[in-house]
């Protein structure tokens, strides 16, 4: 008899972004003439810039000649966009990476889900609470954790990030062997300074432990003294991975590019204690479960790279960092606290009155029309707390804290 | 410490793919002057039809304006590209597959990988030998195997596809849960009857079990007699899963599209018996674990559902197939025993003087420049046989053929 793998069993409820976009649906469906403004899952809405637009162009036309056609591509990506990544994001800051340390992916959501799966079945996880779904999501899926009570799951280290720690986890007093950060934080907004990760560097160290990194809003640091990349931390190239995507550095969240950082120098371990290659673990994984990112989109990708394209795209950050400055002077004028904003998208505030984080959810799409993402979604500590993003239009964003404003719970 | 997944561990090697990759660079290297023709891997050389280029472009533009400008999309595919499907391939064929039983995913590759998470550990499974390595593969990540012993992974039922059986799978006489059939086959050619596949779809009825069919080769079908999809057999639709690809379809290796058809009435068990619908259980892994195709791709798949782009493309299917044609001709004229090319892109032939495939290999690219797959890559009954795909440049495989005529084994 076919049956279901238990673990899915063990999984609490529908993903996060499903739900609210059902529930959103169920709203419009009911008031199909209301506008809604949804500043929920943090989906980018400017449009992707010109050097990319001409990039995917001439990729489409390499793709109608046979002279230029590409069949199978290389399961890590392209050379000559891999090359760029090392140059662009990497040697320019100083950071030693090589091409053949970076794999190219068609997400970061894909790539942090799918590396919970190289790991022994018996490692021991530590998760920021709150914390983006897919990160424990996947590790339930494989059967690492228990099941899920009082809002945890068994067999999972919670890190909690509260207004006590300024949203920035503790080290663990236990020993763990695998650890998810991400920063610019989603959903916090909050950012980690070289100090606070080389804290986690020199952990992971000493626990032969892994970093998961989770860069994927590093474009909008503007402050010079953070650091945009784990590897810029002493000793990182040994004990972590980065995870960078396109989606929200370029608008790519529906033309889907991602790229993932594996040093060489990262090792992991088997059960006799010999030491492996993470590097090469993967591109195992990848050359049997996945045949690359399309051409056309690396090659889109690539203008990304240029200095050119680097240009129009910080332009579009501005203009979300824009955004998000409109949403922290509402919430100031109404004495709403919150961080996030300022090298960030997200904004991620207290509810107002203390009043639950689906209540609040409710209550701003059935009095102002406006989708945010309750905090309680994102872990026991989000419980209180709600995420507005900064992706979308100026004036719509306005819009949203207008209405905002006028609802009388603030 | 940071560890292993100890499955992995149990592989037998590098990937097959990722191995005939590595011999050619270094045959490549070591003979930079020679002309070396690659009917190995079974990637498509023509390039993307007229109609499929101007609706990328199409879709490339729309990404470039504010007004038409796509960010994530559904986990599951765009209805416009999901209801294309249905019609097309479907219901015009008298098949009742709706959109809502569509999955739009970046490759079958990744999704009859993927698929093995879904199931419980314990789940029985039995392949056909020789196989694609990726069913076997992902199951032996998942720790759904034990170890590898004389070219075969222990808990799992081989059924031996050979001369004997006109390389068509007998039933199991044991119980398994989880049945992975390719139609027409790959690597051997062999294509099903309607006959053959009632037989599989009662058997999975009568053992509660599911059949994971990969149609990736359906185009190729020319005679009118045969299925071009398991759900053309009566009770299908509730014991199976269908992939199909765009990847020899359409050409689109290095554009990356598949679909994946999981009809509503198909359930899987928990522990306790009851029954659970795979379509909403494959859909809260998509959520988790991937963000859909990118815009672009979808768009241009839409063009192959339209009686233009088909019309492009069935000229390209019958390129390839007359190569299929030189090559089987090839064969016949060296009185070497050979089955597939007539429905498939796939010649599947007995090495001569009955060496082994690996060393066949050998001799083929030392001395014929021509690069093709080694039986043995499939599994222990594809010992003795050798993989030639019909996807080329007709010159080349004309100039293969010569080549290979003039081997002294031959």
């Amino acid at each position: 008899m076919i049956k279901i793998n238990e673990n899915y069993q063990k999984l609490s409820a529908n993903y996060l972004f499903a739900e609210i976009a059902n529930r959103v649906t169920d709203y419009q469906k009911n008031n199909p003439d209301q506008k809604i403004i949804k500043l929920g899952i943090g989906d980018v809405t400017e449009p992707l810039v010109p050097s990319v637009i001409e990039a995917l162009h001439k990729g489409v036309d390499d793709m109608g000649n046979r002279e230029s056609f590409y069949g199978y591509g290389p399961y890590e990506g392209y050379e000559f966009l891999r090359s760029s990544i090392a140059d662009f994001d990497f040697k320019k800051r100083g950071i030693n990476i090589n091409p053949e340390e970076v794999f190219i992916s068609s997400g970061a959501k894909e790539d942090t889900a799918n590396f919970s799966e190289v790991f022994s079945q018996d490692t021991k996880i530590a998760i920021t609470d709150p914390v983006y779904p897919v990160y424990i999501d996947s590790n339930v899926m494989f059967g690492r954790t228990g099941s899920y009570q009082n809002n945890h799951y068994q067999n999972v280290l919670y890190l909690d990030c509260t207004a006590d720690n300024q949203f920035k986890p503790d080290l663990p007093k236990e020993k763990v062997d695998l650890i998810y950060l991400c920063f610019p934080n989603n959903p916090t907004g909050q950012v980690a300074t070289k100090k606070d990760l080389q804290m986690w560097v020199n952990y992971a160290h000493q626990n032969k432990a892994l970093i998961l990194f989770d860069a994927a809003y590093e474009a909008f640091i503007q402050d010079e003294e953070l650091p945009h990349s784990i590897f810029e931390i002493d000793g990182a190239d040994e004990v972590a991975v980065e995870f960078r995507s396109l989606s929200k550095t370029a608008g790519f969240t529906g033309t889907r590019l991602s790229y993932t950082i594996i040093p060489d120098k990262v090792h992991i371990y088997d059960q006799e204690g010999h030491s492996h290659q993470l590097n090469k673990i993967w591109l195992r994984r990848q050359s049997t479960k996945f045949n690359g990112v399309p051409y056309i989109i690396q090659k889109g990708a690539a203008a990304v790279f240029t200095d050119k394209g680097r240009s129009e795209i910080n332009q579009q950050i501005q203009y979300y960092l824009d955004n998000a400055k409109i949403i922290q002077e509402g919430f100031r004028s109404l004495d709403i606290e919150f961080t996030g904003g300022d090298n960030s998208p997200y904004i991620w505030l207290k509810t107002p009155n203390s009043i639950s984080s689906w209540d609040f959810f409710d209550l701003l799409i059935n009095q102002c029309q406006v989708v945010g993402t309750p905090g309680a979604g994102f872990g026991r500590c989000g419980e209180g707390y709600f995420r507005l993003s900064a992706f979308g239009n100026k004036n719509n964003i306005r819009e949203a804290m207008e209405r905002i404003k006028k609802l009388k719970i603030c």
